[in-house]
């Protein structure tokens, strides 16, 4: 057993349209450079996870694929998911692994190639992952319906504007400009949001995350590993949490706040002994859930970086770019980097490793001070919600 | 953390055809009992997986559907995969969360709902977890081909009969028979599979596994959990291995043995301090998985219960049979009892619970003299493998 659990290594594939590849050589982008940066081969791998949410591409037996072109077998391995938050979930079952003591090194492959979908549609695909019965057949009702509907409550409820939402757009490609692996890598202005045509009201295209190939790494490893290979280059998994919502949305009590992730961020917190009255003394940064720009707002709330009714204000005083009071999506977020479903929240631990070791790109690296990076990772509108907390330090 | 792992509670719905009930209501089918047994409720529960490999119901999120009609929010939950081998893969994440000490109780439920699969049909969808590329869409092999090269294979290296592989499925009928769960309760004789159409040569009708509807359940609990709650009738997960096969059979070297099934066998056997030269010395019994008649004299050599081509000499002599060397599949395996994909593993849980505690329906408790029960469960044909071993007495 090993009380600390470390990411030791991390890969990214460049997001986008790629169809440039088929899923095992996607996968392998982010594998080999996760296997190379923590100095280790696919031999000293015991176990391997494959976060994969199953929107796109014909094969069924994914990790097996992976494994056969990537050389892990026979190792074993499992397929995860838990809708769009099945990156962190896919690092719930590594990292437990790990802490239980039945595996040292664990690879963690997040993966998802959703241009190429078959029938049904990816959004069709992507819209059952609410609740298919109530809202998606009867109402016909995909995602950006479903998010749209919190986005109006939040406007109702606070007197936030459309202006607002496109302030998170601007601020997530503005990160998303300087981050190479992302699927934009241009900056926009608030009229290229508000010019946008509409999805769902309040939702334009530019509120939107975008449909994405790709894949993220991490090779997860125990204490003990860690000082066997004298691994300088590591951070911690200091907390996590998880929570489930209900399917329908009917039975949801509130639309400005998703219940779920306010209970995965008080476990994960408790976990990382983190000061639950003002978190953001003790991070240095995150990454946030923004499958639509309302969300990120949200999320600031759940995550009590601000007090409910003031997420708007935080966007609005841009105190979520760099040198702001908490550094959000500065990678670019899902809006910019692109939302490759089973890839995101391996992303968002790419990510941290990255702010953490401070070995971002130019122009998007945060201040470390306080040595702690969070990642909010949500699964359909709240159904599902992972909050870890990684950093320099161990608990 | 918890070094010891028990199943405290189990459940179990009836297989077979269950247009009667929705996912979530098959579901609580066996979580209610799971709850009852465990002497716990659902606000108990730290965090619950659920195996389930898609095959059938147009339902994405089905943790949150699930734990919508069994009031299981807001804990934390996910969805494992591992093809036919699902439900073991979602016992390790169970099992591995308490180990870890990041939950004290956990519920797993398996669950698959086949026979009103959508398009493609569930042959097809089946049929892709193995090589989709190479072979399902190449050579157009579904599951019955895959497995007949196996046991052409193997019918040609040991000189096995079809009459042996008949014989497989007139034993798990036989126990099938005494199993109220069980899709078919009534016995066959070697005559019925031998007439019955060829599906694909060896395998007949009564050679395969049929499609099921089925979920399953057991609540997981720490050591200090069973010591707190004072629950006296649990069993100890003494052990599990997992191994991953390549998904192209052309890669493989041998197909009258599984190497990913093997290297799961000898992780669990060494976890659990089982001789690997003599296992049955320590098993009063076992669940293998039969898919086709074949499979499981395979798996009798796999698991090392007899040497490389004595297992059709096994199930010849009825050294599988109660009274024999080691009983196997005495609820009816998945041919008598039927196979609903994400459920298979939990229900084998459930047997080794039952069995260990001596349970079992009147004419199929094994003698119970060693204190161990063996769960092997494969994905694809060894695609994936999970072997589990559960013991009345802890590590």
């Amino acid at each position: 057993m090993s009380e600390n659990v470390a990411v030791v290594g991390v890969g990214h594939s460049k997001f986008g349209t790629r169809k440039d590849v088929n899923m095992a050589e996607l996968a392998w982008e982010s594998i080999k450079p996760a296997l190379e940066t923590s100095g280790i081969e696919q031999k000293d791998i015991d176990f391997f996870v494959v976060g994969y949410a199953g929107l796109g591409g014909s094969e069924a037996a994914m990790p097996s694929v992976i494994a056969e072109y990537a050389e892990l077998s026979p190792k074993g391995s499992m397929r995860v998911e838990a809708a769009c938050a099945t990156g962190n979930a896919a690092i719930r079952v590594g990292y437990t692994a790990i802490k239980a003591g039945i595996a040292d090194l664990v690879l963690v492959v997040g993966i998802e190639k959703m241009q190429e979908s078959p029938n049904p549609t990816v959004i069709e695909l992507i819209g059952r992952f609410g609740s298919y019965f109530w809202e998606f057949e009867n109402f016909g009702l995909t995602f950006p319906g479903y998010y749209a509907l919190h986005g109006t409550a939040y406007m109702m409820k606070y007197g936030a504007t459309e202006e607002d939402f496109a302030r998170v757009a601007v601020k997530n490609h503005y990160y998303g400009a300087k981050n190479p692996y992302a699927q934009f890598q241009k900056e926009i202005t608030i009229e290229t949001v508000l010019k946008s045509p509409y999805i769902a009201w309040p939702f334009k295209l530019f509120d939107c995350s975008p449909i994405t190939d790709g894949s993220a790494a991490v090779v997860l490893a125990s204490e003990e590993k860690v000082k066997e290979l004298g691994i300088d280059e590591r951070i911690w998994i200091l907390g996590q949490g998880t929570g489930t919502g209900t399917a329908n949305l009917s039975k949801r009590e509130s639309f400005t706040s998703l219940a779920s992730a306010r209970y995965a961020a008080e476990i994960a917190y408790k976990m990382a002994k983190i000061d639950m009255d003002d978190p953001t003394k003790y991070l240095d940064g995150a990454n946030v859930h923004d499958c639509f720009t309302a969300p990120e707002i949200i999320a600031y709330e759940d995550l009590r970086f601000c007090k409910p009714g003031e997420g708007y204000k935080m966007i609005r005083e841009e105190q979520t770019y760099i040198g702001g009071k908490i550094p959000v999506n500065v990678d670019g977020g899902l809006k910019a980097k692109g939302h490759p479903i089973g890839a995101t929240g391996v992303s968002q631990a790419v990510e941290a490793y990255k702010q953490l070791l401070q070995k971002a790109e130019p122009g998007r690296q945060a201040d470390i001070k306080k040595g702690r990076w969070l990642a909010h990772n949500i699964g359909g509108t709240g159904h599902f919600a992972y909050v870890t907390i990684y950093g320099l330090e161990k608990r």
